[in-house]
């Protein structure tokens, strides 16, 4: 069963490289990415900032934040 | 026949970390990754640094590197 992963992005280029390179290489046995872009999914900045996350993309694992190069800072999609 | 993938790391403790979690949860079907300590073998740094590795931990996909979070610059490994 795998685990729960979310990988969180604004749409920036940084961003979708990261998300068909790392995001897509994640183990599907491991883990269940979901994907959530924080520019049409606002609502759920507070959840990425709790967790940690400082800038996208993001991906977050087993609740860890772990920043993919630097896309934009988690500042500008509030 | 999975791709090679380069995990470079410093033995830091995000190093560690990014490993732990990111590095093992890549796809073994996709990518074959290989870890690379920089610190213990600095021939390798000049390799890094030309598929454009400025900090570790860094992880390259097919030539392109992705940095996650940040332990140390390439830098301080020379």
């Amino acid at each position: 069963m795998p685990k729960k992963a979310i990988f969180y992005h604004a749409g920036c280029s940084v961003c979708v490289d990261a998300e068909q390179a790392v995001a897509a290489a994640i183990d599907p046995a491991r883990y269940a990415v979901e994907i959530v872009h924080l520019g049409e999914e606002s609502g759920r900045v507070a959840e990425a900032e709790a967790a940690g996350v400082k800038s996208v993309p993001a991906l977050v694992l087993d609740g860890q934040p772990y920043h993919i190069n630097f896309g934009a800072s988690i500042d500008v999609l509030k």
